[in-house]
């Protein structure tokens, strides 16, 4: 990618599908992807990755075998390698995700959900 | 740090000092830095390390030896390693940070700017 600025609103304004993640930077090994979520993911985990949450706009709940985290705007939580989690969001949410390159949505449950061809924005 | 949410408002109330970051998360051997930016940085560059300013609100310009990038709320931009850069801020600005755990914020200059010890959140 070139060095230049991202604006996040005009990459979420380039996609409108649900729970399929788009790469918007990369650093350090490491990607950064942006998503929308509605409705209800599966539960699963990274067993090799560390796994952040920003919520841009929009409620989103992510719920952990004894707990909810309930993420607001301007708000992020960090899922631990191996820890077991499911997002969900009532309404729409715009997401930044913070991962190692390669990371699979759905982790290590099988899901149509699943995306293996993450396209870069 | 405890599997809980992280409100970045309440992070950034803590805190009024400028150039001097914050840990408010580490994944994957990174870390989640804010800070306070207002005035002018120094030219420096990072050998190793590429490094993620996410504007959360207020104006940044960071000077390239080529251009200016010039970060409004919501823009995003990755300096990669070796590129000299300086951060400008005419007013204050609050930025998220995404970098390898113990880059130095002045990079390879020497200056009364480099922190050392950065405090966690």
């Amino acid at each position: 990618m070139a060095l230049s600025k991202v604006n996040l609103e005009e990459k979420f304004g380039q996609f409108s599908d649900h729970w399929n993640p788009r790469i918007v930077g990369r650093l350090n090994g490491q990607e950064v992807k942006i998503a929308k979520l509605k409705g209800e993911f599966v539960w699963h985990k990274h067993d090799e990755e560390d796994e952040m949450f920003l919520v841009i706009s929009g409620n989103l709940k992510i719920e952990l075998e004894d707990k909810i985290l309930d993420l607001k705007e301007g708000e992020f939580a960090i899922i631990p390698k191996g820890v077991l989690h499911k997002p969900v969001a009532t309404e729409e949410v715009k997401v930044m995700l913070f991962e190692p390159a390669g990371t699979i949505n759905t982790g290590d449950t099988e899901s149509e959900l699943r995306q293996d061809k993450i396209k870069e924005l």
